[in-house]
């Protein structure tokens, strides 16, 4: 089958757009229901889409913090350009802020207060903010497709390979990064069948990925996350491909929390684990995952089910009221766990302080 | 603080009784929300409640199949005391047959099957059923303090212990298996708080166990399955205490799907994995976990948020409309990992294949 005729009937999925002078975002609570678009004409609305995961995935908040960026510059009535970066620099760390752990968010809203701040004027500064927004998603999108050509690589033929999370186009914006690997697999007819882990407590593995999924018309299966133990154990699985919100400069990566345990079941079984990120989720400033910040979210997350997506953003209660709960959102993958990093530069290998350090310098 | 002391306040939590000719039950779908018993007068009734998991756990369907012996025994119209074995006989198949996974529910129906065999006459089979039913659950009472003595035994002062599922009172009709050794522990000082997995797809951890540790007033921390790793990895776990459906000949443990992962990551982390089973639960015809049937159940419970609990049985979509869902109820874990079974018999350790086969025929 060719690639024009699997894409027969393919939706297309932009989860992010700049459309007259407003970002135009797929609002991700509302995912498998409903297909709702919102448009933000200020930063502080997409502080708070960020916040309630209305976008989410590393990369896709970092590329919404640079829009934000250009929705703050169009807004900012300052004609002074000191005045004008001033305040552009006060709405940089309040953006940057809406979410810790994405290394991506504050990547991104830095790159757009350097060309703001390279400006001779404060309408110089305005243009360039939204040009360099654009930039990033452009090249995200070039990026995000030379990472999925070196992961598929990685990918045999006829492989079932487990996934957890949302890492797609709904995640980044742009191609993907651990479900680009996989889109990009499919097409070159290398991969039978996506087992996606629900993902609990968002569920963006049931909601985001099995959506995706349907999209692109690739077989997958549905598990719990307690679940993927059995698919290890049947030894079906050829591979595991997951995304990354943090690799610090040793190779620990912060991931959605199930990340890890996911990587100690590979270990086990002996089965390849990929972690497929841009170079933007590199930090070489954080050591290890010791140093990583690890976001506690709110416990209706997990004691609510429902809450923060669905028709009724209150949740139906599946514990008792006023539970205690932990609710990390990430975790910490050692480096000992993770077979390669898979980027758009190429796949790296351990030793990681070095393959990660070489690639972040080219 | 003294027993009596800490007792104050406790609800008692009566899962299953016989009452006025029929069996009560605490309808667990309903909870944490509602408390709600169901009087069963039909063995059918009995047979539709297992399955629908309104009674669930190992040992109290067990109960519940036993029970629903003494009510087809009941029932029966027969005078003629062959008619009448022949009837149960037909009866007794149908509710074993009600699950397939745990092994107590045929070998309690097996234990009352018996007793009716043995009987002069029909008059004097109806009341033998009932006696051993009952005497089953006594019986049950006094096995379960004895397994939560020998497990607390285990449970080092201070300890913060992880669970999975539910194996309270709810699990088991009587004490509980795992939940019972915590509370022994509880009672006696040496449990600082239990850390309960919510346990998808029917979110036992989160509906039952949480419930049941507010009834005994037991500090307990509430996390999804996906987050046990970070709490191996933050190195305050004392142990993990999990119930079994059915330990295999050789030591291999199915239980709720899950507990192979749980395992897995005790095992990395060098933490202690105890199975905390009746004698009853063990399965010498079942040489090894690789013949333990696992039960698939339907998809539902997975794509949609509170299927077949809580007010609307419906559940909240989670999914895309028709995605395929692989929902295995239980896995397997294997001998290896498991550093001992606690039994009403005393604690077992490996070789398995000889303490099981021990324990079994004392």
């Amino acid at each position: 089958m060719s690639y024009a005729a699997k894409a027969i009937g393919v939706t297309s999925v932009t989860p992010l757009a700049w459309v007259g002078g407003k970002l135009r975002i797929l609002d991700q609570t509302r995912l498998p229901g409903e297909v709702r678009y919102l448009e933000l004409a200020q930063p502080g609305e997409v502080v708070q889409a960020i916040r309630e995961m209305r976008v989410r995935g590393a990369p896709a908040i970092g590329l919404a913090g640079a829009y934000a960026m250009a929705l703050a510059a169009q807004s900012a009535r300052e004609a002074d350009l000191p005045a004008f970066l001033k305040h552009l620099r006060r709405e940089a760390e309040v953006v940057a802020a809406a979410r810790p752990t994405a290394v991506n968010l504050a990547w991104a809203v830095q790159r757009v207060w350097r060309a703001v701040e390279a400006a001779q004027s404060a309408e110089a500064a305005r243009a360039s903010a939204l040009a360099e927004a654009q930039r990033l998603h452009c090249q995200g999108m070039e990026a995000e497709r030379r990472l999925a050509d070196y992961g598929a690589g990685l990918v045999p033929p006829g492989a079932t390979v487990l996934t957890h999370c949302n890492t797609g186009a709904l995640a980044t914006g742009c191609y993907g990064t651990a479900l680009g690997v996989l889109r990009r697999a499919w097409v070159l007819g290398r991969l039978r069948r996506v087992v996606a882990t629900e993902t609990r407590p968002l569920l963006q593995g049931a909601r985001l990925t099995m959506w995706e999924l349907a999209q692109y018309r690739i077989p997958a299966t549905l598990v719990v996350d307690a679940a993927a133990g059995v698919w290890f154990q049947r030894g079906e699985l050829a591979c595991v491909v997951v995304g990354a919100d943090r690799i610090a400069a040793n190779g620990d990566v912060a991931n959605k929390v199930g990340t890890y345990t996911l990587a100690v079941l590979a270990h086990v079984h002996g089965v390849p684990f990929y972690v497929a990120a841009p170079i933007s989720t590199i930090d070489l400033h954080t050591p290890s995952g010791r140093d990583t910040m690890i976001e506690r979210r709110r416990p209706e997350e997990v004691s609510h089910l429902g809450w923060g997506w669905g028709p009724d953003s209150q949740g139906l209660p599946a514990a008792p009221e006023g539970v205690e709960v932990d609710n990390p959102a990430f975790d910490i993958t050692p480096a000992d766990y993770v077979t390669a990093v898979i980027t758009e530069a190429g796949v790296l290998r351990p030793p990681y302080q070095d393959s990660l350090q070489q690639v972040k310098h080219e």
